[in-house]
């Protein structure tokens, strides 16, 4: 980065909105990031600060004194100040909390109280309310003189004397409907208030199947305490999408691409550690049939197809079981069902390619023998990979564990030491 | 279902969410989900078909005779109505067409002229716009007697006497500011129209890193066409997540889970099919060494690790680099950096696990010198691994492949090969 380029740096980071900022920090080295981090104004700097993976952010927040850090956090809004400040240590958000005005402090403090993955947590202080018994007239005069609701709100709240939830009234409402009209009477009582408890999981699943731009969240008095907006649940619903994919492979998508080798190489090795387990626990399965390998040497050559097969055949339905155990689709009722097509889809394909690859095997080696027992074993391995496609989610869901990040782990595992055990077994009672 | 349980079945039906109700006849059985889909009424029968898994939606509509489909689609949403028009058969497609009033008829052709994955396929037409130099109050006026805007509104249009884009008017504007104010004074500014052509992905990048609720959509001549509402991004988000995860293990995630035995295990044939053919590949290479493993069998039991962790390191290297891409996170300037970088942690994770490894198997088997074979091997695999999943990805962008989809098939391939390869060459140069 020379004078010139830094000028057209500047230029550029001065047009950039914050989450744009935040994706660029992301893919800069680490120099990089610093010098580019200097040119953002402290206006946008807690902006940016929300937006950005977890360990990048913390990487930039360690070089900030405490006051540049107070100045960035101004003119936050609450909602995102309060994910920012439950990333910070301690001693930071002290710091933090002190240097707000009374009013904002509250506003925080009764955020902070919710869980951070709970709609409390997601939610804006920041609301409007309305009494059912006024005018549009009157609710016009008000909201004139109260003037600033932030831009992209689409209603209001109307609630009782004791602050407790009665409907929800569109601005649209408010434009087009005659003003001599009660609020009550025109307010829209099927938007029902988001409990402050329910789990960020609920609140998506709300916002997606009712189509909310907004919606209330009340306590258990169903008073209203807040508002979430929908552009803070499409953030839980990429976190939710990226979690699972790169959980699968045990990374976390909160990580830094630019962290220092030996931190990544570090932090990769727990899977790796783990899937060495599991490949000697293989490699033992293996070390049953020395002597059947010996006396027969094609059985190590075909040993690796049944395991694979069966790794790839219960991917699928655990796949298949994991995505219908988190849209909720999969109850008592239909379970056993699921299960007994999986199974029979299993036995489909285990037979279908039992045939292909023991008419395979039977050109390559001119052996049938070898052709049936591969055969054998790859009807039992698929038909096992099938059930356990079904069963470990199951269990997981049972036992609370994500299925989506453990699952491929156990699962191959189980059709590995199956796929070997089948395969040699079957070769050592047939071939010798 | 008996009679008690038909009423209830009933009620509840009744108070469902059209998406509610799709995602309830998706974990149906096909003789269960004829009769609930019997039970919903066709004013709504139209949403339920547009939230349903194409499979799921096709199996019903072969069921219905065309006057219940038409009567089905009455009052739907327009932008709704293209998609589903979208997904049926030319004749069908017709028939309905011909049903629709001259206004909705000429709303729907200049949607479905538009690529369904694009801007102006996501998009509803029914806009209020209106002129940058008149007063608030003009507006309210207008807006009173025009009627209806959609509930969820939270900005309409400013568009100048040619329909081209000025601005947006936030409706909390309209309600909050001064009445004598012009619109061109207080509209906003900073909200860019998406072009018509956009594809889905950019109008979703705009919208999760705007933060938006609704943005307006401009035709090549920068006049305003129609208006996407962040619900139906929130939908293209869903569906690119869902395809990823499905993807990769060669499913579809618009299939029924309760298609019939026969077609699922048809559908899911082709994956184990490819795999099939990789792992011929595999064992080809295993092949190759006969003669070696004829002579120390210890080379087969041990065989399975050195691939397995291959695969594990290269799905790791690929899974970041894929979520890298699809953020739009790397260039040329970065890229060498990140290569370099995944092969130090490769190298690094490769000699970590080769000396456990070594020393396990030395414990085990008590040869020092197949732990050095195994440790060699080990280091060679997980360099290749991080190599190959920095290249997949790439190669497969620039030749507009989807890296979700193929990568992970590829990439085990590779590490397979190099494992089998590497493990028993080395066997085969030191230990014969």
């Amino acid at each position: 980065l020379d004078a010139g380029r830094m000028r057209s740096a500047r230029r550029l980071v001065g047009n950039l909105h914050p989450a744009e900022l935040a994706r660029l920090l992301e893919s800069l080295p680490l120099r990089e990031r610093g010098v580019i981090w200097e040119m953002i104004g402290p206006d946008i700097e807690g902006d940016v600060l929300v937006e950005l993976a977890d360990e990048v952010r913390n990487g930039l927040i360690e070089g900030m004194a405490t006051d540049e850090l107070i100045a960035a956090v101004e003119g936050m809004e609450i909602d995102d100040l309060a994910d920012l400040l439950a990333e910070l240590p301690d001693a930071l958000n002290r710091e933090v909390l002190k240097s707000l005005d009374h009013q904002d402090h509250e506003r925080l403090t009764q955020i902070l109280a919710y869980d951070e993955d709970s709609a409390g947590g997601l939610m804006n202080v920041d609301i409007v309310t309305v009494r059912p018994d006024v005018t549009l007239d009157v609710v016009q005069r008000y909201l004139r003189a109260r003037g600033e609701i932030p831009d992209g709100t689409d209603s209001i709240f109307v609630v009782d004397r004791d602050n407790k939830y009665k409907g929800a009234l569109f601005l649209s409402r408010i434009l087009t409907a005659d003003q001599e009209k009660l609020v009550g009477e025109v307010m829209s009582t099927n938007v029902v208030p988001i409990p402050a408890s329910a789990r960020s999981k609920e609140v998506v699943w709300e916002f997606e199947h009712r189509d909310l731009l907004s919606a209330p969240v009340a306590d258990e008095h169903n008073r209203v305490v807040g508002r979430i907006t929908v552009d803070d649940v499409v953030d839980v619903i990429r976190e939710e999408a990226e979690h699972s994919l790169m959980g699968a492979a045990g990374l976390d998508e909160e990580d830094d691409m630019f962290a220092p080798v030996a931190k990544s190489a570090r932090r990769r090795a727990l899977w790796l550690g783990i899937n060495l387990a599991t490949a000697f626990l293989a490699a033992s399965v293996v070390d049953l049939f020395q002597t059947t390998i010996d006396k027969i040497v094609l059985l190590a050559v075909l040993m690796p197809v049944v395991p694979s097969m069966g790794g790839i055949a219960g991917t699928q339905s655990l796949t298949i079981m994991t995505r219908a155990i988190a849209l909720g689709q999969i109850d008592k009722t239909n379970a056993r069902r699921i299960f007994r097509k999986e199974v029979l889809v299993g036995v489909l394909n285990g037979f279908g390619w039992a045939a292909v690859v023991a008419l395979f095997t039977l050109l390559w080696f001119k052996d049938w023998r070898i052709g049936a027992v591969i055969a054998g074993a790859m009807c039992i391995n698929l038909v096992i990979a099938a059930a356990a496609g079904f069963a470990i989610p199951m269990t997981m869901k049972r036992m609370n564990i994500d299925p989506a990040l453990a699952g491929g782990v156990v699962l191959t595992t189980i059709t590995d030491v199956v796929g070997y055990m089948a395969f040699l077994g079957l070769g050592a009672m047939f071939l010798i």
